[in-house]
C-alpha cells in the first residue's frame, strides 16, 4: 500500500503515519514528491487494512497494490486447474459443454433433454432440484426427488451431473447425488455456503454475483479454497447494468481476465445472462471466442411449457447446431 | 399482462394466442389497433408467467401489469405497519435512530458507544456480532459472546438491539439474544435464510441488496411475510454503479417510492452506503429530509483502531450533533 | 399504450382518462380485470406521450407498447441496409474489417500501419484526426493535417477512410477528405451534430453513447436519417458499468437485438471498449461470433510511443493473426 | 504514479523501467518489497500517462496518485468561488433556488410561473428555449423567441435568468439574452461547446454527465476554466442506474465530496433526475441537506398540458411549500 500524503501535510504528519506503520510491524518508505509525499508500505504479506491510516492528520489518500487473494492466484500456482471427472473435463484442452433443463420438472422432460445432450457427444448434464426464485410463489424445485432422476440421467447416459444448491441442507444432497455442487449468483457471498463447500469433496462450480467485481468474485473462490477444496470451477453468467434488453449484460472480458489472474477454468452462461433464446445463441459462439473453458446451456423439449426460464431454453435442433458451431471456433482459437 | 402482436402477425397468430391463454383459464380481449393488435389478459389472481406465449408465432412483446407481491403492497393492507417494542418504534411518529458500533469488538468499545448512544436520547442500539466478510482473511466477529455483550447493553441501558444473522444458526442465536434480526444486503435473496426469518418471532429488518430493483427488494419481504412474520422493517445502504467516489451510491429515491406501494418502514444506512465519515453525516440529513422512517449509523470510540468499517464511524462529537441535526430537520417535515 | 388504472379508481376516473384519450383523437377501449381495468388507446401513429394522463386521479401507470422510432426499424424497410463505396462494404456479405491507427500522429506511424492492414486484405482505414479528449491538456490531434495523411492513405494503398467529426467544423472537412464520418460515443446525442451529419452526402458511422439504452441509441440513428442520410452503420463500443477490470463493458448482447429491430448494419469497437490490448483480441473474436457486421480495430507500430491510448493498441503481428481468427469464424457462423 | 512490478520480474525489467521513466525527464524510486518491487515516479507536475509503461516487461499495474486537474481544485484555489449577478448569488451564504418553467411554451405560461417564482423571494428563473430531446420528433423549444420571452422575464420581475445552449449558435444567443449560460447532461463532453463556454463572458451552469465520473466532470469544468472562464457552477442531476424506479438515480454524495476536492459551488436538480413530481419534493430537501449550493426546479402552471417533462413539475403550492422547507433545513445545517 502507498499512502498519498496532502500537499499541506507537515513533517509531523508524516512522522505519525511512519510510526502507525511501524507499530504493525512493516515497513515504512518515505517518498517525497514535488508537491506531495508517499509513504510505501513494505514487509506486510497480505492486504494491508487502510483504516489506521485514512483518517491520521495530513493522509489524502490510501492506495493498495498487493492482491487480497492467495490461493486463486497465479502467483502461487501457475499451472491451469483442470476439473476431472471419470472422462469428463473442464480446463482441459477440450471446451466443456454443459447442458440440460433449467429446472427438473420430470422424469420425461430430464430423459428427453440428456438423449439428445448426450447423442451430441457431451459429458456434462446440468438440471436444477433447488430453483432460487426471486418470488416465493414460483415453482421452486423437486428437490431430492429431481436429484434422484438426475442420478437416472448419470446411470442411463454416462453423463456428469452439475446441480445447484441452494443453502447447507440441499448441499448434504447435493453432495450425495451429484458430480459438481452448483453455487448460484444469489448465494456468491452466503460465506456460511461456501465454507460448506469448501469442505465438501466434490467439485464446486460458482457464478458470479450479479454485481460483483473480479475480486469479489475471486475473494468468494478463495472462501472455498480456503476450507481445502481446490475443485472450484467460475462462472460468469452476466452482471446487472442499465441496459435493458438482456436481462443481464453478459461480461465476456471477465474470462481473459480470470485466465491472466487465476489458475482456475472459467465457463459460461449464455441462458441466464440473456434470458433470450437468440441471444443464447449468439453469446455462446461468442463467450467460446474469447476463450471460455465450457458452456452451461439451457435446452428443453417443450419451452413453452417450461416451469421456470422457458424463454431462454434452446430448441433440441439449436442445440445440436450450437455445439457444432462452438466446436469449430474452439478449433480455431486453438488451432 | 397485455401481449403486443406484430404489425405481420396473421388472425391464427392472434387465434394461437387467445387459445392458449385460455388453456390457463384466463380471459383474452383482443384490441386491435392501426398497425398492431394487442391480447389483454385478465382473469389472472397474481403475476402471470409469459413463458407460454413469449416464444409463439406472431407475438412481439409481453408486457406486465399486475404487481406480483401482495403482502408487502398497499393494495391490501393499506395502514402503515409500526414496528414497537417496549417504547421503542420504528414507522411511527418519531424517526428511529438506531446507532452503534459496526463490529462488536470488546466488551469496553460496546459499553463506551452505548452509553453515548443512549445519552443521545436513542431507543435502538446497533452492532455485529456475525459479519459477513469479503475476504476470509477478515475479523468475521465475535459471535455468541459478541451477543451476550449486546444483550448486556439491552440490561444497562434499556437499548433495543438489532444484530445481524448470516446463517440459520446464527439466526437462532440472534433471535434469543436480540430484538430485532437484521438480514444484510449480501443475503436479501438467500430464500432459505428470508424463509426461516419469516418464522422467527422477532421483527425481521431487511436490507436491500446492494443491486436489487425495488421489486426484486419487495419480494423478499414478501418471502419473509409468506411464512407469517408481518414485523418486517426496509432498509437502503446504497446500491452498486459504476461512480466510484463513494462506496456504494445511497438511492434515496427508493423511500418515497416504498411509501407510496408499500406499508412497510424503511430506513437508511448512511455508513455502510458511503463508507466516509464525513458524507455519513451529510447523507443521513438528506435522508431524514427524504422521509427515511429512521437510519443505521456507526459509531465508534476510536476508529482507528476499528477491526471493521473504521472511516466509516462516526466519531461521539460527531454523532451527538447529528442526532440534533435530524431530529431538527425530522420536525420540519412532519410539521 | 395502455393506461392501468388503480384498483380504487372510480368509474369517472377511468371516464376522465378516457376523454382525454379521445380529446387527442385517439380511440379508447376500456379492458376491465378482476382488481383493476386497462385503458388501451389506439389510432395513434407515431409513440404516445403519457404526460397528460400520468397525473390523472385513479391512474396507476401507464405501459408505452408501440416504438418511437420508424425509419431505423424493421416495420418500415425490411431489407438490410448495406454501405457500398466502390468495392467496400459494411453489412454485406463479408465481414468488414476496420483497422488503423486511434489517432494520426504521424505521416510515418500512419503509413507503417496502413500498410499493414491493406497487405491484410483490409478494405477500410481508421485513424483519428479530431480526438475528443477527456482532459483539456491531453493530445488532441492532427485536425486538417491529419485529414491530409488519410487522404494519401486512400490514394496509396486504395483503403477507405473513416475518421471522426467531433464537431460541425471538423464535420464539415471529414465531409471533403474522408469517406465515412464517424460519430463518437460522447457526441451521440449531440443532436446537432447529428443533425449536420443527417445533411452529410456520405455514411456515418454512430457509435453507441456509453450510457444509452438501446432505444436512446436507435433514436440517434433516426436523428441523423430524419435530415435524409440514410446511409447510418452503429457501433457498440461498451457500456459504463460498475465493473473495472476493462475501460468499458462490451454489450455485445446489442448485436443481434439491432439485427432484430432495424435494418442498419453494427460494428464493433474491440479497441476502446475494453482499453487492453489481450482483450481486444478476445473480444474481436467474440464480436464476430455473435454475428457483427464488422470490427474498428486499433494497429500502432510502436504503442509504446502512442500519443493516445497505446495500450489498446495491437500489434502488427497480432492484428495479422486476428484477421485470419476472425475470418474462419465469420465463416463458421455463416456457412 | 507507483509502477508495481511482477513478483518475477528482474532487475533488467525494473531498469528498463526506470530508464523510461528517466527519458521523460521523470525521477523514478525503485521501492522493494518482499513479493514485488515498486517504482514510484515524482518530479512530474501534472498527471502522468501510463502507456509508455504498461506494458513493459515486468510490469503488474500503474497505480495513479495525482488528480489530473488543477483550476477545479483546491490546491492551487482554497477559497470558495460564489458566482454573483447583482444582488442573487449561487454558492454564497443562501442556497440558491433557481425555479422555473423546463421549457418556455408560452408568454403566459413562462410568465404565471416567474410571477410565482418571484413572489417566492427567489432570485433566479430557470427556462429552456433550446431543448435537447431524445427524439427527432419532439418538441425543440422556441429559441430566440423564447429567449426574448425570459428576457422579459428579467425585465418585469428582477430574476436572473439560466438556460441552456445545446450549440454554439444556441450559445452566442444565449450568451446575448441570458445569465447563466446551462450546458446539459449529454453535453457535459461536446468539448468544441465547452471551449466556446469557456470564451463567454458569463457563468456556466455545467450539468454533470449521466454516466460521467467525478473525476471527468471535474476535467469539463476544467475545459470551461482553461479557456478563462472561472464562473463554473456544478450542477448533479441524477446517474444512470439499473434501478428503474426513478427517471435516474441521483448521487448526492457528490455534493460533499466536490465541497472536498474543489472550490466550485454545486446545485442539485431534483426535477430531471427523478422525473416524478413527489420524488422532486423529498429529494431536493434531501439536497439541502446535504449542503447543496442551491436547487434547479421545474415548476408548471397546467403541467398536465407540458409540452416537456410535465409529469415531473411542481405544483406552484407545492413549489411555495417547497420553498419554505428547504429553507429551514439550510438554516439548520448552517446554524
Amino acid at each position: 500500500m502507498i499512502i498519498v500524503m496532502k500537499p499541506e501535510a507537515t513533517e509531523e504528519d508524516i512522522r505519525r503515519v511512519i510510526q502507525t506503520v511501524e507499530s504493525f510491524g512493516f515497513k515504512a518508505h518515505s517518498v517525497p514528491g514535488v508537491s506531495r509525499t508517499g509513504v510505501v508500505i513494505t514487509g506486510n504479506q497480505g492486504a494491508i487494512d487502510p483504516s489506521p491510516y485514512a483518517d491520521l492528520p495530513g493522509v489524502a489518500d490510501c492506495v493498495r497494490i498487493t492482491k487480497p487473494y492467495k490461493l486463486v492466484g497465479v502467483d502461487l500456482h501457475r499451472e491451469k486447474t483442470v476439473i476431472r471427472i471419470g472422462e469428463a473435463e473442464i480446463g482441459g484442452a477440450e471446451m466443456a459443454m454443459i447442458a440440460g433443463v433449467c429446472a427438473v420438472e420430470t422424469y420425461e422432460q430430464t430423459m428427453l433433454t440428456a438423449e439428445v445432450v448426450a447423442e451430441a457427444g457431451c459429458k456434462w448434464f446440468r438440471g436444477g432440484a433447488f430453483k432460487p426464485r426471486t418470488s416465493p410463489y414460483a415453482f421452486q424445485g423437486l428437490a431430492e426427488e429431481g436429484l434422484k432422476i438426475l442420478a437416472d440421467v448419470r446411470e442411463r447416459f454416462g453423463l456428469r451431473i452439475v446441480t445447484e444448491a441452494t443453502d447447507e441442507p440441499a448441499l448434504d444432497l447435493v453432495e450425495k447425488y451429484a458430480d459438481v455442487i452448483q453455487i448460484g449468483t444469489r448465494n456468491m457471498q452466503n460465506f456460511s455456503l461456501l465454507k460448506r463447500a469448501g469442505q465438501a469433496r466434490k467439485p464446486v462450480l460458482l457464478k458470479r454475483g450479479m454485481s460483483s467485481t473480479l475480486e469479489e468474485f475471486l475473494l468468494a473462490a478463495e472462501y472455498i479454497m480456503s476450507e481445502g477444496n481446490y475443485q472450484v470451477i467460475l462462472c460468469e453468467r452476466g452482471v446487472r447494468t442499465f441496459s435493458s434488453h438482456s436481462r443481464f449484460t453478459p461480461d465476456l472480458t471477465v474470462i481473459p481476465e480470470v485466465h491472466r489472474l487465476s489458475h482456475l477454468p472459467i465457463i459460461f452462461d449464455p441462458s441466464h445472462s440473456t434470458g433470450k433464446r437468440d441471444m443464447v445463441i449468439a453469446l455462446a459462439r461468442a463467450a467460446v471466442a474469447v476463450g471460455s473453458d465450457g458452456l452451461l446451456v439451457d435446452v428443453h423439449p417443450y419451452p413453452e411449457r417450461a416451469l421456470c426460464d422457458g424463454p431462454q431454453a434452446l430448441l433440441f435442433d439449436q442445440f445440436r447446431q450450437l455445439v457444432s458451431e462452438v466446436r469449430a471456433i474452439a478449433q480455431i482459437i486453438n488451432h
